[in-house]
């Protein structure tokens, strides 16, 4: 029992416990769009004020339906390495564009200006960038962009403090890859050239609470580039894998149908330390 | 943005963040016996000092590695409808003796007399029994029965004061059927005799918070006898049908290692609300 543990301390407090009492549901968010079956997922990080820095991401994808926090699986942890490289270890909090998983390529885009969307969203914007000790906002991919653009406008004595870094999204790469046929090596090349244009800048907006490294990145991911969730951000009890950079939870199913409905939770090899079955 | 919606707040406040902050792991809790790779789960309930009934289970089943509160499933649902029948909506707790799910058959019985297990479940039930309103201790089954007498024994002065219902564990019927190959019928039928024989005991020792029904319970599972676990029970965002009686986590996999690595969640067909696909 010499372990001792950290973990979130959720939305007890206000105005967060005002927030995840009244968020919006499939009225506001089309379930044609939107995953709303698998609830809300609010944040990840700091929620007492000492946050320096906000990541403004897209929607939850498959690892955070279970895990209840955003950006846990590997968009996450490119991010983490992101805020390691500027001195940011767990000074940081974590929003979504949109609170629910986007469900179909167009959706994201197709709700970017939606008032009611962006209603409940700056109200989380206003608790955590009005009056305090945030200085930066990382925007992972244009959508995120968009929306603290909005944002900025409804609050723009406050917005003109922030240094805002609109960079690529974490996964960027892949998607475009995907979608454009190009190799992955040099849609990565891209990502990361892109993230080292904004590197120096975003240092130059955060006071660092460890040693900062901003030795630009490389043409291709290396093994430090992607730092671990710490533990602090996850729910009590969660089990040390759902911080991992290991894949553990999957979309299954033999159609879309039960594709939308599943979602298949697998212990990592690494993380299966019981005795031989 | 009508609805309001209730949830867990989980363990910010003392003695909690404490519990949650050094619980044990599988230096006492054999990862032979028990799955410490799904991560301990804590409780379910009011740890504000409300509750008036603790419930004392067993372990975590599969549903319950994935909500992160104990007793949500079928089990839990049966549990709540007792509760509700001495008219206690959400004016309880509920631990388990052991905080991580047992593996295989004997485990359960094998680590009943741990003295690391016992020492850290004490704390939790100190903490929820000593100079609080909790008036009554429904323990789930042998399991429970004995661990809580383990507890009584450090604690006399304040046992004294509480009433113990050791009444047979919810799923009882089906883990005996199974065994002995009786008819599930017959053993249903003794589960609510053992259950209708504590009913008005509970009942005289339990302030309640509304209505008391003690029509007792027929010879097999009624509409009304199981309740549904209240929104206020999970964390915040949980999706609604984590609270249905209908399963919707199984494991899955076509041999042991496999199965012991993984948990579908499955959203139940009639929570499929979203336009057809």
């Amino acid at each position: 029992m010499a372990v001792v543990h950290q973990s979130c301390v959720g939305y007890g407090a206000e105005p967060f416990a005002s927030l995840v009492a009244d968020y919006p549901g499939d009225d506001v968010y089309p379930s044609g769009d939107f995953r709303t079956e698998w609830g809300p997922i609010f944040h990840r990080g700091r929620l007492d004020g000492s946050a320096r820095v906000l990541v403004l991401g897209q929607d939850p994808a498959t690892h955070e339906a279970i895990s209840r926090r955003i950006l846990v699986g590997e968009a996450g942890q490119r991010v983490q390495g992101l805020l390691a490289k500027v001195g940011v270890d767990t000074a940081y909090v974590m929003v979504n564009v949109y609170l629910y998983s986007v469900f179909g390529q167009a959706a994201g885009s197709r709700h970017a200006k939606d008032a009611h969307i962006a209603d409940y969203r700056h109200r989380w914007l206003d608790a955590l960038l009005v009056g305090t000790g945030v200085t930066a906002v990382v925007a992972l991919g244009d959508l995120a962009a968009t929306a603290y653009r909005m944002w900025a406008k409804t609050q723009p004595d406050v917005a003109a403090t922030l240094h805002l870094a609109a960079i690529r999204h974490p996964t960027y790469a892949e998607g475009f890859a995907r979608a454009s046929g190009k190799p992955l090596a040099e849609t990565t090349a891209a990502l990361l050239t892109n993230w080292n244009e904004h590197l120096g800048d975003l240092a130059a907006h955060v006071t660092p609470e460890g040693p900062t490294d901003l030795t630009p990145y490389a043409a291709s991911w290396g093994p430090t580039d992607l730092a671990p969730i710490p533990e602090i951000d996850l729910p009590a009890g969660a089990p040390a894998w759902w911080r991992d950079v290991d894949a553990w939870a999957t979309r299954t199913g033999a159609d879309t149908q039960t594709k939308r409905a599943t979602i298949s939770v697998v212990v990592p090899k690494g993380a299966r330390t019981w005795p031989a079955l």
